[in-house]
C-alpha cells in the first residue's frame, strides 16, 4: 500500500475496512456450524500448551512471581478482547517466548536493585509497560506499519525460523531435564533415586516421541488409504489434541506400578490457592517504585515496544498471505493500537503482556482455509450427485454445481468470484468431456468421480470470521478453571508437542526450504523441480542461492545466539528489526537485483486498504482458482505454503513491474515454470494429454507451451496498483 | 513342468541343468568385486541374527540342552554345504521357528518319558533326523517336488505370512519380557528391583522401536533427496546392520548410571565353556534308546518331513520367482536330497536340522537384483558419458551403450538377451529423440539425464552366484567364535529386528495387500489402480475378493493357532499342506474358475528343467525387459515384488492356455492394466503424452490403446511349452 505517515490516516482506513464486514464476521462464523469446532480445538491446543509451559518457565525463573495462571489470563483476555473488538480475527494473541525472556532478565535485574527487589518487581513491569503502551500508540497513530512492505521474506522467515528454533530448544531442553532432579523440588523423593530417574527419562522419551510421530502423522490423515473420508477427516481435524489424549491417557498405564511422580506431569498453582492472585493488585504498589526506575523502565519499553511492534505485524503478515486470498482488508495500524491498550491492561494488573504469536496465527488461517474447502466441497458433492442422480448432462451438471457454488460465496465479491468459478468449472468440464466423448451424454460414476473433481475445482477461500479466535480465546481462560485437569498432562508429552509446533511451522517457509536445498544431492534436484517450487529454484544460480542462504543462516545464528547472552539478549529484536536496511540498502550490493526479488520478494505486504468489496478482482481470484485449483483438502496444507513464490508472480505490483514481466518474455524455462506451478497439476488431472508437464520432461511437451498465454494474464489490480 | 515320477529323473535333470553354470557360479561372483558384499551382509544380518534369537528360545525351553551355539552351528555348516555343492545358491538355509517350535514340543514329550529324559533327548532326536533324512530321500528321489506348481500363491503366501505373524509375535513378546524377571535369572540382582525393572523396560521399548523405525527408513535411503548418491546407496546397502551397531552403541550412553544388567543383553554361552560340547557325540547314546521310541520316532519324523518338504521348496520358489528373470535352473529335487543329508548329519551331531528360511531366501534374491542393477548401471552410466563428451549423437551413444551391455551380460544367453537390449534401447532412445528434436543432433546434459535414462532401461536382472551365499554362512559360522562380541547387543534391538524383518517380508505378499485393500475406503480404491497391482484388483468383483481374502485369513488364524497348542502343533505344517487339495477340489465349487485363476495361479511354478540355456528364449526376457524397463534402482524392490501379478499374464503357460488369451480379447480393461503393469512407467517417463496412462484416466489415453497389441505378443516359450 502508499507509504502514508499522516497521523491516524492508517488507523481510519483499517476501521473503515473492518467495519464493513463485521457483521458478516460473526454470521459467517454461526453458519459454519459445529464444524467451526475443528479450527477452534486445533488452535485451542497450539495456543494453550506453550502459554502453559511458557507459564512453568517463567514461574522457575521469576521465582514464582508469575506462574501459568498470569500467563493464561493474559492470553485469554486479550484475545477474546482482540476477537471482538480487534481488527484482524485471524491473528492470534498470546503470550510468546520473547515476552518469557524479556521478562526474565527484566526480573533478573529487578531482584539485585536494592530500590525495587522482587517485590516491586510487577510494579516496576506495570511501568515498563505503560512505556510501552505509549510507544506502540506513537508507532500506530504516525502509520509506522506503512513501511510494514519493507518487512520481506529474510526478516519475515528469519523471524519464523527463529521461533522455531527456541520451540525445538525447549522441547530438547525439557527432555533432558526428565533425567535430572527439577530444582524447586525435594530431591528426597523416591521418584528421584538414579533408578527411578532413569526410568522418568526413559518414560518421557516413549511418550514425547510417540506423540511427535502420531501427530505428525494424523495431519496427514486426509491423505491415508484406509477407514472412511469421515473419519479420515476427523483425524486430520482432531487428530492432535486427540494424540495429546492418548499419551496422557497411556502414561497412566503404568501407574500401579511406578511411584506417583512419575512421569512427570504440569505444575501450576490452583489460580484459587492463596497468594495466586496477590499480582493483580499490582496497580497499588507502582507508585512506591523510584522515579529514576520509572524513567529506566523506558529502556526496556523500547526494546518489547519494538519486538511487539515487529512480532505482532509478521504474524498478521503471515496469517493473510497472497496465497489464501483473503476477501476481508487487513488492519496493521488499529491492531498495533489495540495491541498497546492491551499491554497497557495487562501491565497494570500485573500479567506478562500477549501479542500476535507464530506460527499459530498461520496455522490458525490455514485450518479455516481447510474448513471452508469442506463446507464448499459437501454442498457441491451433494449438488453434482443429486443430478447424476437425475441422471444429467455434463453441461446440466456443471451448471447445478455452478450455482451451488454462487450460493456458497460471499455476497460482497459474488459477482467476479462466479464468474470465475464458472469459468473454472466449464474448462475442466469440457476437457473432461472430450477426454470420454460426448458432453450431452449423461454423466457416469466410473467417470466422473465427483469427490475427485471437486477437489480439483476448488480455489483457496479461508473462513474469515471471529467465531474461532473469540471460542480458542474463551477456552484458553477456561484452561484456568480446569488446571487439575491439564496437571494430568504429562510434561513429556508438552515437550513433544513443542517439537511438532516447531516441525509444522517450516514447511513453505522458503528459507527453510533453500538449506534443504543446500543439502539437496545434485542429482536430485529436478524433484524439488518436479513439485511446487518457488521461482528462484529455476531463476536463480544455485551459488547465489547457497550464498544468500549461508548469510542469512549466519544472521539467524547470531540472533538465537543473543537470546543466550544475559542482558544484551533484549537486542535480539533490533537485530531482527536491522535486517531492513541490511536487506534495503547492503545486500544489493552483493546480489543481482533480479535474483534479489525472487529470493525475497516484498512477499509479506498485505492487500491494500482500498475500499472493500474493490480488493477482489476477477484476476486475483482467478489467480487464486488457478493456484489452488489442482489441490485436494489432503494436499491443501502444503499447496497454501509452497505455491507462494509463484503466485507472487502475478500478484505482486511490485514484483509484476520490477522483473517478472520482463522475464516472461526472455525466459520461456522461467515461464514454463511459472506456468507449471499453478495450472498444471490441475491440467495433469484433467487430462492424460498433458500430463507430461509435471514431469520432469515437461518443457518439451507442447502442450504447456500452448498454456503458457492464457495463464500468465497479469490482473487488473497489478497493472492499476503498480 | 511336466509331472514326472520316474525315480531320480528330477534330481538327475536338476544335476545336469545346474553343472553347466557351476563354473559360472563361482567366477561371476568373484567378479562382482567388493560389491557382492552388500547383499552378503544384508542376509548374514537376517540369517544370524533371527537364529541366535531361536538358540536363545531353543535354550529356555529345553533347559540349557540346546543354545545358540548350536543353532548358528547348524546353520553354519548346513550353508556352507549347500553354498557348495547345492543346487540353487539363492536359496538361504538356517535354523527356522518351526524347526524350534518342533524341537520344544519333543523336548516337552521326551523329558517326561521314563525311558527318555533330557539326557537321551538329543540321542532321540537324533533317531528323529534318521527318519526324517529317509522320508526327505524317498519324495527327492519320488521327484515328489514335480507336484511343486500345486502349491499355488494360497499356500505359499499363507506360509509367508505365517512366518511373518511368528517374527512378530516373537518381537512383542520379547518386548513385554523386557518389563519382567526372565525365569533363569536370580531375582535379588539390583536390575530386577521394580524401578530398574520399569527403567530396562522402557529402555527396551526406545531401543526396539528406535532399530525399526530407522531400519525401516533406512532401507529406502536410495530414494532420498539428501546426501550424495555413493551415501545414499552405501546407506542402503548397509542400512539395517549399521543400525544394529548403532542401536547397540547408544544402548551403552547411559552405560555409567544405570547398573551392568541394563539394557539386557543376548545371553549365551562361549561355544569353549565347559559342557557347550557334551551334545555334539549324541550319536553314541543313539544305542541307548529304547527301540519302541526309535520307532515312535517315525512320528515327529513325518512332521518334519512333510514341514522341510513344503519349506523348503517354498523358500526355494519365492526365491525364483518370475519377475526376477532368472537366467539359470533351479534345482528343487536335488537340494531336498541334499537336504536329507543335512538333516541326517545335524541329527547324528546333535544340533537342530536347518532348512530353506522364508523370509531370507528372497530377501537373498532380491539384494542381488539391486547388485546386478548396480553393476549394469554404472557400467552403462560410464560408457554414455564417456561417447557424450565426444559429444556423439544419439544414435553413436546408444551403439555404445549397447556394446557396454552385451559385455556385461552372462555368456550363455548373450545372444538372445542383447538383441532384446538392443531392441529395449534403441524403442526408447527413438521415444527420447522424437520427444526433443533430432535423433543426429549432439546429445545435451541438460536433456538427456544419463542416470535417470538408464535406470530406465535396465531389465531386472539377478546375480546369481555362490559366493554370496557361501560368505554368509561362513560369516554366521564366525559369529560362534565371536558369541563375546555378539552378547553385547542387547535383546531389545533383537526384538526391534524382528519386527523390521516381519514388516520386511510382507510387501509383494498379494494376500496382505488385499487384506489392505479390504480396509481402503471406497473413495480410495482408484489409488491402488494407479500404483503397481495385481490383475485381480480390475478383473475380480470386490465382493469375490472380499470372501476369498476372510476365508484365507480364517484358515492363516487357524494355523497360527494351532502352533499355540501344545502336542497338536506338531500338525500345523500338515495343516498348510492341507490347503492344496483344498484350492483344487473345494475352492472351485465356490469361486468361479476365472477368479481363482487371477487370485491364485499357479504362480510359483519355477522355470523348467528344460536344457539350460534353452530357457532363456527371446520372449522371456523380453518380457523381462519390459517388466522392469521402468524402473530404477531407488524402486526396485517394490517393482520386483509389486508385478507379480502381471507378468504371470504372459509369462506362465498355464495361464495363458487357460484365461489370459480370450481375457485378451474379451475385456479392454483388463488387458490395459496387464499392458500398463509392465510397460507405461516407462513409457511415461520416456514420452511425456501418454504418461496419462499411469493416471487413473489412463484407460480413455489414445497412446496406450496403440501400445497394447506390441507388448501382449505371447512369448515363444508360452506357446512351445504349454
Amino acid at each position: 500500500m502508499e507509504e502514508t505517515f499522516v497521523p491516524f490516516r492508517g488507523i481510519k482506513n483499517d476501521i473503515n475496512g473492518r467495519l464493513l464486514c463485521y457483521k458478516q464476521d460473526w454470521t459467517g462464523g454461526f453458519r459454519a456450524g459445529f464444524r467451526i469446532l475443528a479450527p477452534t480445538t486445533y488452535i485451542f491446543f497450539a495456543s494453550a500448551i506453550p502459554v502453559i509451559s511458557f507459564g512453568e518457565q517463567l514461574e522457575r525463573n521469576t521465582d514464582g512471581v508469575l506462574t501459568a495462571v498470569q500467563t493464561l489470563a493474559s492470553t485469554a483476555i486479550c484475545g477474546i478482547i482482540h476477537s471482538i473488538v480487534g481488527g484482524q480475527p485471524l491473528l492470534i494473541l498470546g503470550v510468546a517466548e520473547p515476552t518469557v525472556i524479556m521478562y526474565t532478565f527484566m526480573f533478573n535485574f529487578a531482584k539485585q536493585r536494592p530500590g525495587l527487589g522482587p517485590n516491586l518487581f510487577l510494579a516496576w513491569t506495570g511501568w515498563v509497560c505503560v512505556w510501552t503502551a505509549f510507544l506502540l500508540f506513537l508507532l500506530a497513530i504516525l502509520g509506522a506499519c506503512s513501511i510494514i512492505n519493507r518487512f520481506t521474506r529474510v526478516a519475515g522467515e528469519l523471524f519464523g525460523m527463529l521461533i522455531a528454533m527456541l520451540f525445538m530448544q525447549q522441547a530438547i531442553k525439557g527432555l533432558v531435564e526428565e533425567f535430572r532432579i527439577p530444582k524447586r523440588e525435594n530431591k528426597d523423593l523416591t521418584e528421584f533415586i538414579p533408578s527411578w530417574r532413569f526410568a522418568n527419562g526413559m518414560f518421557a522419551l516413549v511418550l514425547s516421541f510417540g506423540l511427535l510421530l502420531t501427530a505428525l502423522r494424523s495431519r496427514k490423515a486426509r491423505s491415508w488409504r484406509y477407514g472412511t473420508g469421515s473419519l479420515r477427516g476427523l483425524i486430520a481435524d482432531y487428530g492432535v489434541p486427540l494424540m495429546v489424549l492418548v499419551w496422557t491417557a497411556i502414561s497412566y498405564i503404568p501407574a500401579g506400578s511406578v511411584p506417583k511422580g512419575i512421569p512427570r506431569r504440569l505444575f501450576s498453582p490452583n489460580p484459587w490457592s492463596p497468594g495466586a492472585y496477590e499480582n493483580w493488585t499490582v496497580i497499588k504498589d507502582m507508585l512506591n517504585v523510584p522515579i529514576l526506575y520509572i524513567l529506566g523502565a523506558f529502556i526496556p519499553a523500547t526494546m518489547i515496544a519494538v519486538l511487539y511492534y515487529f512480532d505482532h505485524s509478521v504474524a498478521s503478515q503471515l496469517a493473510q498471505q497472497k496465497e489464501f486470498n483473503l476477501r476481508k482488508p487487513p488492519s496493521f495500524h488499529y491492531d498495533l493500537l489495540l495491541l498497546g491498550f492491551l499491554t497497557l491492561m495487562c501491565g497494570l494488573i500485573g500479567i506478562p503482556p500477549s501479542n500476535g504469536v507464530i506460527p499459530q496465527s498461520p496455522m490458525h488461517t490455514k485450518s479455516l482455509a481447510t474448513l471452508k474447502h469442506q463446507l464448499l466441497r459437501n454442498r457441491l458433492v451433494a449438488t453434482a450427485q443429486q443430478s447424476m442422480k437425475k441422471n444429467s448432462s455434463l453441461g446440466q451438471l456443471y451448471g447445478n454445481m455452478q450455482e451451488a457454488y454462487q450460493q456458497m460465496q460471499t455476497p460482497l465479491i459474488y459477482q467476479q468470484s462466479s464468474t470465475r468459478g464458472l469459468n473454472e468449472l466449464k474448462e475442466s468440464t469440457i476437457q473432461l468431456a472430450s477426454s470420454m466423448g460426448n458432453i450431452d451424454a449423461p454423466v457416469d460414476e466410473t467417470v466422473f468421480d465427483v469427490e475427485k473433481e471437486i477437489d480439483d475445482l476448488l480455489p483457496i477461500e479461508v473462513k474469515e470470521q471471529r467465531l474461532s479466535n473469540f471460542l480458542q480465546a474463551t477456552a484458553v481462560g477456561g484452561c484456568v478453571a480446569a488446571m487439575p485437569v491439564l496437571r494430568m498432562i504429562p510434561t513429556s508429552v508438552l515437550w513433544g508437542y513443542f517439537a511438532f509446533m516447531a516441525i509444522e511451522s517450516l514447511p513453505g517457509n522458503q528459507f527453510w526450504e533453500r538449506i534443504l536445498l543446500l543439502f539437496t544431492a545434485p542429482s536430485r534436484r529436478y524433484k524439488v523441480l518436479e513439485d511446487y517450487h518457488a521461482t528462484f529454484v529455476e531463476t536463480v544460480p544455485f551459488k547465489t542461492i547457497a550464498t544468500f542462504t549461508v548469510f542469512q543462516t549466519a544472521y539467524l545464528l547470531a540472533c538465537f545466539g543473543i537470546t543466550w547472552v544475559p542482558i544484551a539478549g533484549l537486542l535480539f529484536p533490533l537485530l531482527i528489526m536491522l535486517l531492513v536496511p541490511v536487506r534495503q540498502y547492503i545486500l544489493p550490493k552483493f546480489f543481482k537485483g533480479a535474483h534479489l526479488q525472487d529470493l525475497d520478494a516484498a512477499e509479506y505486504e498485505e492487500t491494500a486498504a482500498v475500499p472493500f468489496n474493490y480488493t477482489t478482482t476477477e484476476g486475483e481470484v482467478g489467480v487464486g482458482g488457478r493456484a489452488s485449483g489442482a489441490e485436494s483438502a489432503e494436499i491443501l496444507d502444503e499447496m497454501v505454503t509452497r505455491s507462494r513464490g509463484e503466485i507472487r508472480r502475478t500478484c505482486s505490483p511490485k514484483v509484476t513491474s520490477s522483473t517478472a514481466t520482463p522475464k516472461l518474455i526472455q525466459s520461456p524455462r522461467r515461464s514454463y515454470s511459472t506456468e507449471k506451478a499453478y495450472s498444471s497439476p490441475q491440467i495433469s488431472k484433467l487430462s492424460p494429454l498433458s500430463s507430461g508437464s509435471g514431469s520432469r520432461r515437461g518443457p518439451f511437451s507442447p502442450r504447456t507451451g500452448e498454456m503458457r498465454p492464457s495463464n500468465l494474464g497479469i490482473s487488473p489490480r497489478t497493472s492499476t496498483s503498480s
